[in-house]
């Protein structure tokens, strides 16, 4: 494709996306489809000869939309926001036009600093310690995921925890993992992949706002120690899935410092909370972290994948995980001044991850991100104000940011039927957890296009099905 | 940003990187800089309110362009291609803008049964063997790199080997892993992150030509049995990294078979020669894999990140990486007719990855993308013709693909002043390994723009060089 073609057509794709968004509101949320339906649309085998763009395009009506839950519909409602906006779409365009491997700095210069750079700023907006700046010996670097950040967090506290001899020599004890019953599976997967056991992992009790316990866990590392396990690493969550609890950092950091345990902070869908200083309460404590990461791609507008993940001292996660084959070894690493950012991943390759994120942080500005994050904040409170004026339904947990799960009063079942009946009209989508052994409806807010009508008339759908007015057809 | 900005600022940036192609022949290939200057160009802070995009775009050409190494310049000839193409960048455009999450089927359908087909549509193009296909109970699903798809494979490999104990209690014993002495950093990488140790891994000689001796294997596999280890994974590869030597397969596998080994695969680069019949001879025995990947991202035309990477049976790597947390919990999951791609890889999130590669596929079709190998494996059989015809310079390697290894006869220091001298005109861009244990210079051709003329150049430019009429100013 010349570069003339990928004009036409690259202004084709432009407007295909622009009309997807600005139709969004007129489709359903979520498919109607059966398992296979969507590849029982595509031919057996990839053409022999190229085929007509126009035809590919087409395709993305015929075979690709129909088979599509839409996170950035105005109703999504589900899990947490993936959400994403112009300005993301587009330095990610940038990113895959240039095509520059970032994996050392000397591979494209700009992709190592660039992101280091807007990584500080980022810290600066959320108010992170000061031991988080690149200049300070800390630094941050963009993770595709959260739980990638949970990996490679329990792979710098296994090196630590080891003495540096779990490197060389791979797991030769008992380490053990701690994160509270309502941390992420991601934690529990992490530490799988290290190699610690799924049974190695402990699920610390919470209080009753689903919070994790200090003295449980105090409890349980005492316990582990006793038994002769290594407590290697404590993961806390600023905003846990299930329901947004806030851990007690300060309480945890500080038992974290006492037994010499790595402490992570997970605030996956929460960090984004904290560029307003309303809501930085929740972070308090976070000083205690050796690190820390939240998903600018779930509520800060930055399209996924874009994990941002930071540590107090980032040679502890380049010494687990540095590898130097003769050919990638140049002058620029061995001077030690430079960033190399392959030894911060799993993956030897990376993209120009940064681009899409400056693009944001420099379209909204910071004053920008605030008004998306308390907009989300707002509408979640005036939701959970309608719930609560309903008798026939109880709100099950604190909810400060933009999650509020609630649930019809009584046995589970009506619950269950309520969600289906509500997801099947297309017209909102939300999804379930469990809390405290009970079923329990989910709302998340946060797609980019959300505003309170659209929260109402959910809220409206909601309460005919529990009237029993709604009858999905699917 | 709303759609009709996101149009007009999408056209925009769909015309700079027209620009951007349409010009790179006419910039240095890399960059003249100091560590810190890109940094220097930016503001120590976010902007408090957005910036227009103008200057956005604007930093694009002051920041950001003076700071890369283009990997997509008709020039470059360093590490392997990442070679992208107008469609690939266009599919990406598309899965940002649709901002979907793929991680379950149910979370958005057709991101899975998309790349679901992909995948078999590209074992069909490579044609590996009928145990590889999603139908046959393998399939394929896209990682975003080969090491990546090293760690999985290990994993699931460390799962059969502990007959199902390590996903409960972790590495509880000494496991070992097995690749030659050529083979890539990742695969230390990979046993290390799993917690097998740097000490277990095992770099089995080679012969003369750089591939795994099978007598070596089977040496190092006895010696680790009799010494009480339990020999978990062999990694064979196709195409080495620093010579695209081909392990012989056949008596790889047969051995893998014979101590019921898992065997993966690593086609990082040289997979990609098997959509060409005259090829597939380095793809002998690849009927032996339990898993095998390449990267479309090096040298098919798909832009990073984009890793192929197939199961012959998935339930294996299923197993050892699933888990099911309450708020993923849905009716399709337990049907069992779906896959959930989740539990194929290290994240829990994933975006709409197939999509890059369906356009690729597509647009070039099957006989698009033979012409792009052929056009590289030729030019770099040219060039090899020019080296062997100067009897200064010696080929130290066979080199079937698109990548050349020499230098000049005798030490190495005049082999390393002769690549830093080429590098530093700006004009073109190669780099080294170490072979036999000897400085070695890489050319690897891939870049879609890459011509015979650009090739003959920096043949010119070397042999200037070498004569030592070219001086770098940097």
């Amino acid at each position: 494709m010349t570069p003339d073609e990928f004009r036409r057509y690259g202004y084709e794709v432009v407007d295909w996306i622009a009309n997807y968004w600005a139709n969004l509101e007129t489709v359903p949320v979520s498919p109607d489809l059966r398992p296979g339906e969507i590849a029982a649309r595509m031919p057996d085998r990839a053409p022999e000869t190229g085929d007509d763009f126009a035809a590919i395009l087409g395709d993305l009506d015929r075979v690709v939309t129909p088979g599509l839950t839409h996170w950035q519909h105005p109703a999504f409602f589900g899990y947490f926001p993936a959400n994403t906006s112009g300005p993301s779409v587009l330095g990610d365009l940038v990113c895959a036009g240039l095509g520059v491997q970032g994996m050392l700095w000397l591979s494209s210069p700009a992709a190592t600093e660039v992101e280091t750079v807007v990584l500080d700023w980022l810290a600066d907006l959320l108010d992170l310690p000061p031991a988080f700046r690149s200049r300070a010996g800390g630094g941050g670097v963009i993770q595709d995921s959260a739980s990638s950040a949970a990996l490679v967090a329990t792979l710098a506290a296994l090196h630590r925890a080891s003495g540096g001899e779990w490197r060389r020599a791979g797991i030769r004890q008992r380490y053990t993992v701690y994160t509270s019953t309502q941390g992420h599976s991601s934690i529990e997967k992490a530490a799988r992949i290290a190699g610690a056991g799924d049974a190695n992992v402990r699920a610390v009790e919470v209080d009753d706002e689903y919070r994790m316990r200090p003295d449980a866990l105090r409890a349980a590392l005492d316990a582990d120690r006793a038994a002769g396990c290594t407590p290697a690493l404590v993961v806390a969550t600023i905003g846990t899935t299930s329901t947004t609890a806030v851990d007690p950092l300060p309480e945890i950091g500080a038992i974290c410092c006492e037994y010499g345990v790595w402490l992570h902070v997970d605030a996956a869908y929460a960090g984004a909370a904290a560029v307003c200083p309303e809501l930085r309460w929740s972070h308090a404590g976070v000083e205690y972290a050796d690190s820390y990461c939240f998903d600018p791609h779930k509520w800060l507008l930055t399209g996924f994948d874009c994990d941002a993940f930071w540590l107090a001292d980032r040679a502890e996660l380049v010494r687990a995980l540095t590898v130097l084959p003769e050919f990638l070894r140049n002058a620029a690493t061995e001077s030690g001044e430079v960033i190399d950012y392959r030894d911060w991943q799993v993956p030897l390759g990376r993209r120009f991850r940064a681009l899409k994120l400056w693009f944001v942080l420099r379209w909204y500005g910071a004053e920008g991100l605030r008004a998306h994050i308390r907009s989300s904040v707002t509408v979640a409170q005036r939701f959970a104000e309608w719930v609560r004026a309903d008798g026939r339904f109880e709100i099950v947990a604190p909810h400060p940011f933009s999650l509020v799960c609630f649930r019809l009063r009584g046995a589970d079942a009506p619950n269950e039927e309520l969600l289906r009946a509500v997801n099947a009209t297309g017209q909102a989508y939300l999804t379930h957890t469990k809390v405290g052994g009970r079923y329990v409806l989910r709302l998340a807010v946060g797609a980019p296009a959300t505003e309170e009508r659209h929260a109402a008339a959910t809220w409206k759908l909601i309460q005919a099905a529990a009237d029993g007015r709604v009858t999905g057809s699917r």
